[in-house]
């Protein structure tokens, strides 16, 4: 049987979070003298009360035992659950149901699509509403990763298990410990990266936000004009490089920390990431040079920004890149489906299982080759754990088909063919803008149809969870004892 | 070390074949007076000089002794080998090298994407030439499929091995029979078609080239107007009934012949196709109904024709669906990927694979929820062998990557993404028709660059061959003894 019991406790506890950070928002609002306080101050009260009815409701003295159902189930719930309250503020501001859902949704994926328009013009409460969302999923989606993610054993990461995750007795303080070290690294990450954009000349508040974005690679900016709006290489630059530490595995932040400084340019996955930057800023900043009359210290940087920002599934934009010419295109449509390093807060297919798939192909062609040799499969220097490969694989593929039913679900809601697969992959994959002109990165996702909206909340919910953490859900033994 | 010699000897007689069956257009020619003839007559002068001096270089009185590299080799070269001998008459006609190379290979791959424009005016000899290759293409996929694949184990085709395919000493009576079962239901299937196509009012001509297509799903056509040109509704299901049997599993007929004539409805892939099929006709005959002001039957024969056309990789159009709306366009760009089944002439990922894929998620969901419990897989009534599975589904991940990378090519040649990425996906499925405005139902590929048209036919031979046929080329170790 499933325990609802401790689900409820744990929802309950998050909703009465998202209540506490609606104070801040509404702080925000009620010293700038903008009556939007209000909204925020009813939907903290809201939120609370009905966090509050859910933790009494299902506390209880006895210690909770709770598994691998109700840690599938919880994770689903929480996600969707959050996103509707963190959605009650823009209700309040005047958002129907569906955008609302949607922008939340966003958010706290960190995907950073967004429905509202003349951002520019919208009250600060909201802004840092929207920024605060992203902070929050940021951490939720890196607690996720390396907690419970290898601990369900899906989309091969098993092969991050934690040395120690077998001795149970001790999952509680070590649980306890890798999240306060989580929170102290995306800390210390937004700050620094807060510093940096004030130095650099962004007004302290539009540096908060932009850090809160950056760090967790969502990409939601205060202005309409996203990164653009600054004008400054320097901040450009900024950014490039904490888009890059907030799409790193977490965990080596955590073994640095703790003396094994090596393996931040040891690991396979950081490694990787380095390479496919480079070789894509490369090529980019190139054919901008070859097609354009860029100087070209600022090809490099336009290349290198928004290749950074879609490979590591932020979404920031310096510059409309589909006005590039196809190849660009070509590449940034690519680009979407990649994604940073596990357990960071970027999305997509993610490093380490291009890796793997690269490593399975080779291996399975030196086999088709010599059928009755024996290839040992080495990733990251250690041994691949018999179920891995097939995990991999199996979510690259359902990854794709993933994108091409919801490409077809928003055909059918009218969109065209490049808007719909364009949107279905940027959701699935976390990143926030897509290609053409509606949903393209000079575009916003406000015009699309309610329903489409609502399709693709589902898409980045889906993604942001790895697929088969809420698929396993729709099984029906999933239901029975 | 690899024997080339029985390479080269098995490619001399293919070449030789080749130039046999250009006396066919050469005869057609002549008897119309065309001078067309001449270069038909030159070209089979000219191959069959080549391709007999490679068996007369090749010919060795010692028994040959080939295995899985001769295989590769073999089956690669003779595809690229006979495409390049096919397209003399192209070139000799008057088409640019690049053009003449893509139309051969888009026929002898059953693909049936072409450069020709104006085909209602060209000489008889030039189309029949392309509807002989497509029947000559049509035989070798499936002997390709049947024999071959199984026995390198590529993409999960180990599970068509025949019981008897262990005992090696009968490896050539058994080999003879099944080329003769194959080609003699492939005859059988021609005559039936061709009969039915002149009852139903073509002239002799167009039945011949129109069934030659038909049952190798090529889909070259003599008319720009393509299956359209004839507006006859008796003509077009005639044309369904033939695409789905040439789709079918020739096993099957095999089998069925034999005296099991039950596993015509038992098959597994054959009900699954016929699922498929049925399920995506009503969805778009609906969708034509309500949207569009068309009689019933009109939009049931619409929809089927070109739902099936698409499936099973044949790529005739009557009608130009991508001006049917956007949810038209998304169902047929999904369809693009689907394909036929398993030893037929049909490309595309297969219904086989589909089905082992959903029955491996269904089992990974399950494992997931209860890591104990133990799956056992059945595909058609028997066991899934031991690597079957990864087999299925690193193919299907590497299909969508290798269409991902043409994609990244085409946009490269300054193809828009929406006609690179349909044109790739079209060309490694060998479907024939794209989307958008240039390689569409209504378009032609003689528009596109050059390059674009070297690239496209990599990807429609990569595609034919089951990509890992080809790539294994690549690997070192192949050439190592």
């Amino acid at each position: 049987m499933i325990q609802f019991r401790p689900i409820l406790l744990a929802l309950g506890l998050m909703v009465c979070l998202v209540a506490v950070a609606m104070l801040m928002p509404m702080a925000v609002d009620y010293a700038d003298g903008h009556s939007s306080g209000l909204v925020f101050a009813v939907s903290a009260l809201v939120t609370l009360f009905i966090g509050v009815l859910m933790v009494l409701f299902a506390y209880d003295r006895k210690p909770v035992k709770a598994g691998l159902r109700e840690g599938f189930l919880l994770t689903t719930l929480s996600w969707t659950l959050v996103s509707a309250f963190a959605a009650i503020p823009f209700i309040g501001l005047g958002l129907p149901i569906g955008d609302a859902y949607f922008e939340s949704v966003s958010a706290l994926t960190a995907t950073g699509a967004t429905v509202i328009v003349n951002l520019d013009n919208q009250p600060r409460g909201i802004l840092l509403w929207r920024a605060l969302l992203q902070g929050i999923g940021g951490i939720g989606i890196i607690v996720f990763a390396i907690l419970v993610l290898p601990f369900l054993r899906i989309g091969g990461m098993q092969l991050f298990q934690t040395e120690s995750s077998d001795r149970s007795e001790k999952v509680m303080p070590r649980t306890y410990h890798l999240v306060s070290a989580i929170c102290g690294v995306f800390g210390l990450l937004l700050v620094a990266c807060t510093f940096t954009y004030m130095l650099l000349g962004m007004t302290p508040f539009d540096a908060i936000c932009h850090a809160l974005a950056t760090v967790s690679t969502g990409g939601f900016s205060t202005h309409d004009a996203s990164f653009g709006y600054f004008k400054s290489p320097a901040l450009d630059w900024a950014a490039v490089v904490f888009m890059i530490l907030g799409a790193l595995p977490f965990v080596v932040y955590i073994k640095a920390m703790r003396g094994n400084s090596e393996i931040l340019w040891r690991d396979a996955q950081v490694r990787g990431l380095f390479k496919l930057l480079a070789a894509t800023s490369v090529v980019l900043a190139v054919y901008l040079e070859l097609t354009r009359d860029i100087p070209l210290l600022d090809a490099v940087r336009l290349a290198t920004f928004n290749a950074v920002s879609i490979v590591t599934t932020t979404g920031f934009v310096t510059a409309d890149y589909t006005t590039w010419g196809p190849f660009a295109i070509g590449i940034f449509f690519i680009l979407m489906f990649v994604g940073g390093c596990s357990g960071s807060t970027s999305g997509g297919i993610k490093i380490y299982r291009i890796q793997v798939s690269w490593l399975l192909t080779r291996a399975h062609l030196q086999h088709l080759i010599s059928p009755n040799r024996i290839v040992t499969l080495l990733y990251n220097g250690r041994r691949l754990p018999e179920d891995v490969p097939f995990s991999v694989v199996a979510f690259l593929a359902l990854y794709l088909a993933t994108i091409g039913l919801f490409t077809v679900l928003l055909t059918a809601m009218g969109l065209d063919l490049l808007t719909a697969l364009s949107s279905a992959a940027t959701a699935v994959s976390n990143v926030g803008p897509g290609l053409g002109e509606i949903v393209g990165p000079s575009g916003t996702f406000a015009t699309l149809p309610t329903g489409a909206k609502w399709v693709l909340s589902a898409a980045m919910l889906l993604g942001r969870l790895e697929l088969f953490t809420v698929l396993v859900l729709l099984r029906p033994e999933f239901w029975r004892g």
